[in-house]
Formats: structure tokens, sequence, C-alpha cells
């Protein structure tokens, strides 16, 4: 076998199934139940297909220009991607290498974390949720020695998120020579976003994708916003990986919903809706939930695994995400799609579980 | 600087220039002058964008059927990702590592090869060429013992092309344990595949793209066909660095592209028309040219260095490609155009040069 040793270590990231079978209610993999900007599909219509013949801008000029807008940054402050994913993948490898000290991250957090680690060969330890699973961010600082700090929020699969407070005070307090990640995919769903602390903090990096409130998660396309040296170190690592990660018509079709956001405001106060009312209505059939400031839930009832949960929705084709770790077992993480997906998933649960 | 180790030492690839401001004749990234097919135009304008909010399908599984169809092979014989830049990161990934002896490479060709290494911390040698700039394959079975062997075929910037007989030797007398990886980016321009050989050989790797021949750079689509073993491991890859890498879309214009034989047939068949007339046109002007089986030429003129050649059509709006190494910095690379791209590279060298 033809094999490096490497390959044969790895144990790689398990994404929330996407059956491609039979049809569920997906609300497993944090996808957004609306459709993405009508301005996408006119992208699509009028674009001509000859513009696929030559290479893509390998620096996504327009597209950066107009985050840069958006955020009130330059755009050699803003990095773009083939989704998240390919960002954080490029942070592990540009900012964190474990010979000044291990990386740190929440014990529960989204887990292909600990798979970037592996991949590139980054040591790490992970610091302990509250006993409400809340992020406990003093917990990054009583640490030895370490080489930087990366974490969600709101986080995952929990949903809850911290105040800009506490980032702040985490900053203040750990060495600016050490980057410190902010994985921020489910900020628009009502969390305070570490945006403005990027004039004080050069080590400050902040993570985004189009998939959850963009609506474009089969599109791939992430960003990342921090100072130009930071920026610059992931064109590198993306420049000794793949020169044109990112295709034409996506940097197009990312333009283009940028240019809409009253309807992105719209599907994303209707989803913060729906997350209140769901949240609500599982309360009120004795489950505990946890404050959610992101597209989903993390809920669970006393008595029931959250394995047999997930298994029972899946028998009557809803599907939801359980995670099989110590401290997550118990609960089920439950996609927020439009009003009547929650109440199918109410009486659903209503019926298997009262 | 909140900069890892790694990223401080690295040097990324350096592509060929993709100017967005002035109009250049561009021959310099091996980009097809003509269009993609008309289906892909109608696969975009008959696209539901809804289909975007949800994740793609991780394993392509409608592309690699069409793929393993075309090529006589089984879907789990094809492997697809973002570029076939990002199948060989994970190809490096995946098969190479020098603990075990340095990979091998020849020393004019992919210059993405040596980042790759840096990038994943491959030791690698290299095999000189034969004084006709020819690949010499003997050569990478002399060397100590070695981790596996990498070669472009046609080779780049050369665009010259070994036979099956010689890379069927080359297998025969290379230990069946270590990954003998070809690249064929530019086969389908009159070269001899490898392909016949996989039913052979559990160790070989063939890699390529739809940037050249499918007229489709911009989409960033690329593939590998090898053992099942051997696509599983660059699945295992790809799983730990970003579960998604190939888009909805990319998928799907990517099935429409091979639904069209005829017309890549036809348009490929032009291409090695103009690129015959080119190199004959060429070497009536007193030029010397590397015979091709690429969609670009590589040729020198006596007497004057390739830099110069370089810059003086780019001041007249032609792009060319120059790589300032030893052994090749009298050539310029030059992609096959249209006729009339020709015609007007012929005049330029004419006058600038006679």
């Amino acid at each position: 076998m033809a094999l490096s040793q490497r390959i044969r270590k790895l144990k790689p990231y398990v994404a929330g199934e996407q059956p491609q079978d039979r049809v569920y209610l997906k609300l497993n993999t944090n996808e957004n139940p609306y459709p993405p900007s009508a301005k996408v599909q006119d992208a699509l219509r009028t674009f001509d297909s000859e513009r696929l013949r030559l290479y893509p801008d390998p620096l996504c000029r327009g597209l950066r220009r107009r985050l840069a807008e958006k955020y009130g940054l330059s755009p050699e402050e803003v990095f773009v991607s083939n989704g998240s994913d390919e960002v954080l993948s490029f942070c592990f490898y540009a900012f964190f290498d474990s010979t000044e000290g291990k990386l740190l991250f929440p014990e529960v957090t989204y887990s292909f974390y600990p798979v970037y680690c592996d991949y590139y060969g980054i040591a790490f330890e992970t610091v302990p949720l509250s006993p409400s699973l809340s992020l406990d961010l003093r917990g990054f600082l009583g640490k030895n020695p370490s080489c930087g700090i990366i974490f969600a929020n709101p986080n995952t699969p929990t949903g809850t998120c911290l105040p800009l407070g506490e980032v702040t005070r985490l900053l203040q307090n750990y060495p600016p020579s050490k980057a410190v990640v902010i994985d921020e995919a489910y900020i628009d769903f009502g969390g305070e976003s570490a945006l403005p602390l990027l004039s004080d903090f050069s080590n400050l990096l902040i993570v985004r994708t189009f998939s959850k409130s963009m609506s474009l998660a089969g599109l791939r396309l992430g960003f990342a916003m921090g100072r130009k040296e930071l920026i610059q170190a992931l064109f590198a690592a993306k420049d000794a990986f793949n020169s044109y990660p990112v295709n034409t018509l996506t940097q197009l079709i990312g333009e283009m919903a940028l240019s809409d956001e009253p309807y992105y405001n719209a599907i994303t106060g209707k989803i913060i809706a729906t997350r209140e009312r769901f949240s609500k209505a599982l309360l009120g059939l004795g489950w505990h939930v946890l404050p959610s400031k992101a597209n989903f839930v993390f809920a669970s009832k006393k008595g029931i695994p959250g394995k047999k949960v997930y298994s029972k929705l899946k028998e009557a084709g809803i599907l939801v995400r359980h995670f099989d770790k110590e401290r997550t077992r118990d609960f089920i993480r439950i996609t927020i799609g439009k009003d009547e997906d929650m109440d199918r998933l109410i009486d659903s649960l209503a019926n298997l579980f009262s």
C-alpha cells in the first residue's frame, strides 16, 4: 500500500449526513430553510459561461472589496476561500504550531478543530466548558504557554454565545504575539461579533461563512477578517496549496448575495423568531434547551439518551444531529427550519417521548 | 506577529499573471481559446439556485459516475476535487513522506511540486532531463531508496510527452509499495495516457483537470484515477481538510461538460492543428521548438534571452510565460490560442526579433 505514514494515522472529520436517496426533513447540518437571494438566480441566468475558460481572479478582488465595504475594513484585511472549513484549515497552518506550546480550544466545539490539528501535526489541549455548557474563557488563561486559541462564538453544537465584554477581557490578557481565531459562522443569528475589536488587537482573526445566514452552503464560500499581516499569511498558505480555490462563479454569486442585505435581514429575522417560538414549545414539552444565538438549538430530555431521540426521529423522516461524547451525548442539535418544519418536529417529539 | 514557524519559511507557488486591468492576448497560463460546451451555458440558465442552500454531495457521486463511465473504471476508482492543484496537494499528503526516502520528480516540471513538498515537509530530489529537455525515466530508477515519484506527462513547461512503453518500463522496475503519480493535465492534446496501466499497477495514480481540454479553468475542477485504496486515501485527506471542496454547481457543470464529447473533440482537434501550424511558422522564423503534445509550445531563439522575449511581447500586449531557471531561461512557453492569435504572435515575433 503506497500510503504515507500521516495518512495511515489520520482520523478525518465526519460531517453530518447528506443523504441523497430518501427525502428527510433535514435539521442536522444547520442549513438555511430559505432560498438564497433572487439576485443569485439572476446572476446565474445572465452569466456568460465563456468566462469559465479563463482562470479566476486569484485575489478575489471584487468580492473582497464588497466584504470590506460591508464590514468597514480595507480589502487587505479580508481573505476569502472555499468555505470556512478551508479558511480554518489555512488558519491552523498559518498561525498555530505547537513548538511554543499547545493550541487551546474548548472541550466541546466544532469537531473539525482536532482534525486540523491531526492533519498538520499540531498538539492541542482542550478547555472545559462551564457546568451549564457555556464557554468559560478564563480557562484559556490559566494554562501553560500555548501557541494560540480558537473557539466558535456562538459555539457549536451548544449554540451559546459570549458577550463582547468577555471576549475583550480574553484578548486583553492573552499574549499579543499569539493568534486568537474566533469562528463566527453563526454570528448573524443574534450574537455579538468581535469585529469592533479588530482595531485594538493585531492577533485577532475572525472567520465567517456564506453557508448559514447567506443560505449558500452549496456554494462553498467563507472568509476571514483581521490585520493585513494575518491576511497575507493566509494568502501565502493558499498559494502553497491551490492558487485559485474560489471559482469565478462563486466569486460573482458571493458579490450578488452581499448586494441584497434587506432580503437576508428578513430571513434571518424569521429564523430568529422561529428559534424563540420553537424553544418555548420544546420547554413546554419538558425539554431542557440551552439559550441559543445560532440557527440551531441544543436540547435534551431527562431520561432519554440523545442517540435514541436521533434514531427515533430518523425513523420518522427527520434528521437531527447527535454527538456521542461525554458532555454532549444526552443532547441533540436541532437546526431551525421554517415554522412548519419545527411544528412537525414538535408533533413528532410529543408523540414519541411524552 | 502571530505566525507559525512553517508559514514564515514557506515559499508559495507563483502562478502565471492574471491581470484584471489591461486586456492582453493571454498565451501564458494554457487556457483554452474556445468556450466551454453550450451545455454548460444551458445548465447555468436552468439551475435552481435554491439548491445552493443545502451542502453539496460530499462524495460527488453523479460526477464520479460519469467520469468512471467515460474512462472504463468504477466510481470507487475516481476522486474529484477543487482543481487538479488541490488533487495534487492531497496526493502529496496521502502518498509521499520522506521517512523512507526522498520524493523524486524531474528537475524541470510543474513548479508547484516543490511547493507542496515545502507545505507538507517532504524532502525531494530532482532527476535531470535529457540534453534535449525530455524526461528521462531511467534517472528515477538509479536513485537511493525514494518514497515515490511524480511527473507530468506531457511535461510542463516543455510540452514533450513520453510514450506508454517507457512509462510501463518505469512501473515494472519501481517498487509497487510506493506511489507513482502521473499528472496528465495536458494528455488530451495528443499524448499517450497511462490509463491502460491502471489494471496492472496498484501504485499508479493519474491526475487530470477540466481546466485545459475542457475549457473550464474558471470552474476549478480536477480528478484522479487509480485503485480504490489510493482513492480512499485521497478522500481521507480531503475529509481532514474541507469536507465539501466541490460545490453543487461545479459538480453539475462538470457532468454537463462530460456529456458533450463531440464538441470537445472538435475544439481539441483545432488546437492540435493550430499547434502544428504555429510550430512550423516558428521554425520558419529560425526558432528552436520542442516537440509538443500539449496546448502550448516551449521555444527559444539563439542569442535572445527568454526574459527579453517575454518583456517585449508584454509591451506589445501579448502575455507568454518565462521560467527564470538554469535550463529554461532561454525559452518562453506559449499557449496555443486560435489561429488568429498565433498569427498575431508570429507577426510580433517577426517584427521584434528578425
